[in-house]
């Protein structure tokens, strides 16, 4: 099976998914058909998207979802997010619904410009360099001419272009530092074709252009939203410590970067799902917002807030290059139908529903965050998806569901209510009660076998017997619990949850001891013994401590949650329960 | 048409379409034909998709694409890759298999400790604070005891919490800062409920929890990537040249934020395709990635590069906090089967994986930029997409595809050379070719109707007089055209392309002028006339430039180029060519 392949991207579509799933899969039958039940049934279509990058096999679907009820700058929007994170749609669409009775967001864009450079290197005189440049420079214009002739119909086109000396930061380095209009266009091809023809023109013996790129660093390309209302509209139980903990969060994600980062990435979560639906670059986006955030010298948080005259303000201003003409926009038929359903913005406008959506997430992010946590909302979704992992019934999904209402979710947490469900009653053993251990004990036979392990049933017995004189001080074990491991292990005897079943305890040797008594009898005695004795320490000594070699320091409390649990196990290992 | 809605999300999925159709679209009929043709045709897997996020109405296509040949730690690997971008999975494959050849990737996780924190408020004794934490830190690892428990048993669980003192930055604000291993899960609900279980814990009357949540900065969940080879096995021409002028690129992007930017941009197409591919959340590792990049105050490159005693070094350590069990990975049959591609990595394998995709895309482009320029290969894309959306046959994507290739792509390029091929070729008249021009004009009668404009027969040639008398020195024309105007509208000049039609210069009167002459023979004996002068006054002096009140300063070449478009447009006009 050789892995390693030649002309991979001549191979058909086809040919390529067999060979795939010949060499990397298991089942080759299944992948297949895997892949190919996320075609589209439309031939044509499905060429369409194959075609818009190089060796696809199939599909990816992204959900698109709608966050209606968008006001901006008093124009209603329904806005189309694409995303695969749960909650996101959720909180856009509350957010929204919210502010549009407070006003609604308030946008502008404060600048368009865009950047690109031509790097070089030239090791002769700076004068030199900058007469050249200077007597040049109209050229380098016209060098673009056929390239902007169609920008310049729409209003676009070259800015300007700067000579930067960069040679204190690296020897021999300069740039030519070019801004650029691109209008309605994100520009990237625009932008790297007329510099590779000005790098051409400018080029000469000693001037060596090292690459001609634009920047996806775009601080002059920026877009500003704000939501803002008297502190007492903002409504719930008191609006005034909620709009006082909100601005501690903002302050806090503004001095903090391990905040910021967080905090800036749940605005990205807005922003990205609108780029997406789009058909926009979520890599160039998410680099220039985040280059943007760290411009001080320290990254910090993008959006704002201040109460000043009970008025709660709140805004953003994120660096936005976008395009809704060119790239995918006319091409992926559901970013046509996004813009179109955002009524055909142009960049402008699509820079300020993204700032809009951005500032919504955040806001919806950070009122769960200082109000009810974060994970309240975010998992009930969460709980439904692992319901349906589990496949749980309606039924089941009900129950689990309200047994969650106030409970906190996580994944083993939902496992262990679900598993619960499905399985009987755990009857536990009430170790106390001598009388019942005797009798239920009493039925066994030397030769029972155990449902798992590999004691014989009187090896059982003096085993729980055993383990009994370890708290009764006749057995010292020579084990070591760490007060983290103690930290983390202790608080299972708390829960009702189960030894499980086959777990040997380190401190075990790995096969059974040899028989200390002649009979099953003579070891229950000496069982219920123990367990009196057991009772008598610790009633005796009532601060008694006694190392359990698992959980650690164990008092008496902890040491009979242990017992009820090691009992159930054992007596559980032959069927007496 | 109300556009606010309520109770948008109780709709149904059909109801919410037509909602959005009738009052966000023009066709209503067609809009619900497109979002319906994405649904897939199983309806429990369209349900489950849709079941992802909130307010769902259709899938968002991403292509789904394949880099086979990486080869990794001497592993190799077909690497799925989900991105709307061109190129981006060509140069992975093909960067793949160049290094397949030269080693292959070297790849190490450096760490993989996530983090999360409690944000709290505290006005008391620090003292007293610091004492109350260290009493009760069991406690808080105690609290989190079931939600630890099933990490615990796969190895993670909290490492750490550690008392952070903030309130040099910000009064009264301090931190639980916990440290986390959370192994092959991403982890983020796990820390969140942790950390919300802890902070619950820590609460007290003097300690105001602001918010407790994960942090997506991951300095210490860290991957390292690596490829080198000595610098004569790089191939090509001249390997040395090669290896120089690619280390000079990384060095800038080491010390120009607006090139990182681009450049880490350029990683992350590759990290965030398989990011996207498995399941994973492309926003907190991007917010990783970049946050990571400011670390040390100024934006910098995420890869770097060395030459020494003739070896090529080339790496990148990247943050990378990623799951292969948990969330979408398991849920989304196409994460899943990406993973299976991947050969059912561990946390660890992948953050391998998407380190060395993220080194190659970078590879791929330095490459590209430091020989042929970004816009060769992307432009051949690119062009691509542009025929498509033209609708060119094969003849004519064959044609025009070999025309560029030589040539700059641009879209308006692409267009023009397009309709050239679909238009008539043009005639050029030849305006000093004076008994031809006599021949056509003379078939005009006074009444012959212009396929454009305003003028009549007999006003169109005494305006071809006028102009020439422009250049001749007879006609001033009072017209400024800046330098920088000038620089991008002469090389129109140079271009095969004709005068737009309707095109009307500023200078000239919005009506036609009154006639000069009393019939159309007389006209065009001005006219011919006007042309002999042309050609005697820029012979007799041959510095002479004459402004043109459009194009600027013309010298004779510049105004004969000017003179074949303008008689050609106006003969044109009249259907003589």
């Amino acid at each position: 099976m050789s892995k390693i392949i030649s002309g991979f991207s001549k191979l058909t579509k086809e040919e390529k998914i067999q060979w795939l799933a010949e060499n990397y899969f298991n089942n080759t039958l299944d992948t297949v058909k895997i892949i190919k039940q996320y075609w589209n049934i439309d031939n044509d279509l499905q060429q369409l998207h194959d075609d818009f990058i190089e060796n696809t096999i199939s599909n990816f679907y992204m959900p698109l979802g709608v966050a209606p009820n968008f006001i901006i700058n008093d124009r209603v929007y329904a806005v189309p997010m694409v995303v695969e994170e749960s909650s996101v749609v959720a909180a856009a669409s509350l957010v929204a619904k919210f502010w549009s009775t407070r006003g609604g967001f308030k946008t502008k864009v404060i600048g368009t410009t865009k950047i690109g450079q031509v790097h070089f290197m030239f090791a002769g005189n700076k004068i030199d360099l900058e007469t050249y440049f200077n007597t040049n420079k109209t050229e380098l214009f016209a060098a673009t001419a056929s390239i902007t002739k169609n920008m310049e119909k729409r209003g676009g086109g070259i800015l300007d272009i700067k000579l930067v000396d960069k040679t204190d930061k690296l020897a021999n380095y300069y740039q030519l530092h070019i801004t650029f209009e691109t209008k309605d266009s994100m520009g990237a091809n625009f932008i790297n074709s007329c510099l590779e023809a000005i790098a051409n023109e400018f080029r000469n013996d000693e001037i060596e252009i090292v690459m001609s790129i634009l920047s996806n660093y775009v601080p002059e390309c920026l877009v500003r939203a704000e939501v803002s209302c008297k502190i007492e509209e903002l409504g719930g139980e008191n609006p005034q410590k909620f709009a006082e903990k909100f601005y501690q969060a903002i302050k806090i994600a503004e001095i903090e970067p391990y905040r910021a980062v967080t905090h800036n990435k749940g605005i990205m979560n807005g922003v990205d799902a609108v780029v997406l639906a789009t058909g926009n670059d979520f890599r160039a986006v998410e680099a220039g917002v985040h280059a943007y955030a760290s411009r001080s010298g320290q990254y910090t948080s993008l959006s704002h807030c201040s109460i000043d005259d009970g008025i709660f303000k709140f805004w953003i201003e994120l660096p936005l290059a976008l395009g809704t003409v060119g790239g995918l926009t006319a091409l992926h038929p559901m970013a046509k139908l996004s813009l179109e359903m955002l009524q055909k913005p142009s960049a402008r406008t699509l820079m300020q529903v993204m700032a809009a959506a951005g500032l919504a997430q955040n806001f919806a992010a950070l009122r769960a965050l200082t109000t009810k946590g974060i994970q309240h909302g975010h998992m009930k979704m969460h709980l439904q998806n692992i319901l349906n992992q589990l496949g749980a019934t309606e039924e089941e999904k009900i129950e689990i569901t309200n047994y969650f209402d106030k409970r906190t979710v996580s994944h083993s947490a939902v496992v262990t209510k679900f598993n619960q469900l499905r399985k009987p009653i755990i009857s536990w053993v009430d170790f106390l009660n001598f009388d019942e251990v005797r009798a239920k004990l009493s039925t066994l036979k030397v030769d029972n076998a155990p449902v798992f392990g590999k004691m014989n049933s009187q090896q059982m017995i003096e085993h729980l017997s055993a383990v009994t004189q370890i708290a009764n001080g006749n057995w010292k074990v020579d084990a070591f619990v760490s007060d983290d491991k103690m930290a983390r292990r202790r608080p299972f005897l708390n829960t009702e949850n189960e030894l499980q079943m086959g777990f040997k305890a380190s401190f075990l040797s790995e096969e059974p001891n040899d028989l200390k008594f002649t009979s099953i009898d003579a070891a229950i005695d000496d069982l219920i013994n123990q367990i009196q004795v057991f009772v008598k320490v610790f009633t005796d000594d009532k601060n008694r401590i006694i190392v359990h070699p698992f959980f650690g320091e164990l008092d008496f409390d902890y040491w009979k949650k242990f017992q009820v649990k090691h009992f159930t196990h054992h007596f559980k290992q032959f069927g007496l329960v």
